[in-house]
């Protein structure tokens, strides 16, 4: 990145004054500040975790297109946060009630595990306990269920979804009808549901898993989409076009080809916030967390990102714990704002909060996971540090 | 063994210094010390670990019959040097850089698993893991799946081989195309596949290994060969011969099956790294660790051995730990032999550093995990230690 000369910087000194001066601007700070009572840092943020935030696109812009808006450069380039991820997690977990009753603290729903795939519902489901949820659920193939309920008695495993070569041809609609007024019949209860981890990619449990996406939207179920979910809304935008309660977690794979689906070009570093809020606003409202060495976050308004370092070691699994802790995240945030009467103007996404939340989570306990297996860390090691983790931002007792 | 006469001692001199003088052998020592900064040990190398090292047949022979290359029976006595392992393992296991993404720490399959056998495919997988892989995978018959799945939620299990009882006669060919087709579109992914732990010896579903371990040499996959895959290339050598990626680690029974076949005469204790070298230029290329007292490891050019001592302990399953062990370190090895872009005439065989790294790892988990267990100490007790073990010789930090 070359050094800007004197008569670039005036140029964005006064583009900067400019942005910050508009009412979008001060309202977002407005927002995050609301939010996160320990001041964003005041020096400005700059080129973190190896990526640079250019600009951020207009938050009224909905082309998806990637225009620098016109004013708003200099200030753009400093209006990625980091987030202040302690105080979210202090702020949305919810006091230890003792007068409160099972389910109160959440229930949370993972939609996946087939014949191939069985570790990853597990990860995401029992992630969500241990942050936790009072009960964690999944729903997957038969051939997948007894592994799934072999990991752990502590959750309910539900054998209904098929894969095509379970099902002849002319039995098919009468199957996806059943299996949605299955799923369906326990969707009201659910505080959040998790989509993807282990789905597979067989076109009639898609399908199905399309229609239970369609049904959740309906009932206003905060959505989180990771692994092979992603692969199916990739491939059918409408399932979280306008859904401003999915929340979508890209790995740097599966966000390359969003992108390109999406925006019609490759991933572009160099405006890599810009890039990210055209993204979610051309799905249209929608919450992304692109993962990577830094996990950015944008709802199409805001850019803020969880930069705590975690573990060098990547085995796989790690996305499953995350998306379930995001996933219990969200709902208790989604209650902490509606049970705090914010005035809508102070409202944050609660799905921000949630992936702020969970990312955070899972970079403390990755990191204390590591201290202790160093290379040989896997993800049962990292889950198993999850409560210690929550306990040290945000002690049970207080 | 008599103590040798001066005569016999200044003849042996003679040849020794014949032989230190040839390309060959300076060659030999030129590769062993630029890989190994620590040098060899100085002390002359001589009758270890039980076994006589007489000599290092010439490197330009091709001929597998075990004759006594003329002027170097001395030094080639000289020429088996004990491996400077842990220098290999911290040249080759890699930083755990900050910037990297699930998968290039290396993605590992292991095909092995049948109705019969489900403990030693899980060993080789889950120590792939813990060595440091990133994603580890199990193709395996569908009987053996789901119990290879419930012992840990780490692994990817392919439930896609089948066994002669459940395939029709009239359905071979097709069955036999399908799981090719299944194995070969996840092929290009690994770094390394294991053949063999646990994989039985139906008859039906080693003709399908065959085919997938052509596809494997196709793709430029390096390929450990261990237990009943051992049996399956004995009786079918095409399947390894000329193939410099493809690694067998035979114990004392299916060495001396594999030199029967090959060079079709008995093991010789007195004539044992000849023999060794001679069977691998036979087989032509591959590179073979015969495990015993001490590994002795040879790709038909230099004889290397590890004999730090492990345990007493000879519970079933350690073998298992090795291929999962030696396929981590061969994918590492061969990333930092290219990616060094070290000349062509100081490269190393990757698949040697693989062996002496696995080889070493191994006998220092086992070591620790004696030293807790004693007598009672099974598979898992060692797997346990293997994260310690590389942490002791190579600490994550640095």
């Amino acid at each position: 990145m070359s050094r800007p000369t004197g008569a670039w910087r005036h140029q964005q000194q006064h583009r900067g004054r400019m942005w910050a001066a508009s009412p979008v601007f001060r309202r977002q700070l407005v927002l995050l500040r609301s939010l996160l009572p320990q001041s964003p840092p005041s020096s400005p943020p700059s080129s973190v975790a190896g990526r640079r935030f250019a600009t951020l696109s207009s938050p009224s812009g909905t082309s998806g297109s990637l225009r620098a808006a016109h004013g708003m450069a200099a200030a753009a380039a400093a209006a990625v946060y980091e987030a202040d991820a302690e105080a979210v997690v202090r702020r949305i977990t919810p006091p230890l009630d003792r007068a409160r009753h099972k389910g109160q603290a959440g229930k949370i729903a993972v939609i996946g595990g087939c014949r191939e795939y069985t570790g990853a519902p597990y990860f995401a489901a029992i992630s969500a306990l241990k942050v936790g949820a009072d009960l964690s659920h999944v729903f997957c193939t038969k051939d997948a269920a007894t592994v799934i309920k072999s990991y752990s008695p502590e959750l309910i495993v539900h054998p209904i979804l098929e894969e095509s070569y379970s099902v002849r041809d002319d039995e098919r609609a009468s199957v996806s009808s059943k299996i949605l007024t299955e799923v369906a019949k326990w969707m009201e209860r659910f505080d959040c549901i998790v989509v993807g981890p282990g789905l597979g990619r067989d076109s009639f449990l898609l399908d199905c898993v399309s229609n239970i996406m369609k049904h959740a939207r309906q009932a206003n179920i905060p959505t989180v989409v990771d692994g092979d979910g992603l692969f199916l809304i990739t491939n059918n935008l409408g399932l979280v076009e306008g859904n401003p309660l999915a929340i979508l977690t890209p790995n740097v794979y599966e966000y390359k080809r969003l992108v390109q689906k999406v925006l019609n070009c490759d991933v572009n570093e160099e405006t890599a916030s810009e890039q990210l809020t055209a993204l979610c606003q051309k799905i249209g409202g929608v919450t992304i967390m692109q993962k990577g060495k830094a996990d950015v976050i944008s709802d199409g308004k805001t850019v803020t990102q969880v930069s705590t370092f975690g573990s060098p070691r990547r085995c796989g699994g790690q996305g499953d714990i995350l998306s379930g802790s995001v996933a219990v995240f969200t709902s208790w945030a989604r209650h902490f704002i509606l049970s705090n009467e914010l005035p809508t103007e102070k409202r944050v996404n609660p799905t921000t909060l949630g992936c702020i939340a969970g990312s955070l989570l899972l970079r403390k306990a990755a990191s204390l996971a590591f201290e202790k297996n160093k290379r040989s860390t896997v993800t049962t090691d990292i889950i198993e540090f999850l409560g210690k983790s929550l306990e040290d931002i945000c002690p049970a007792e207080h």
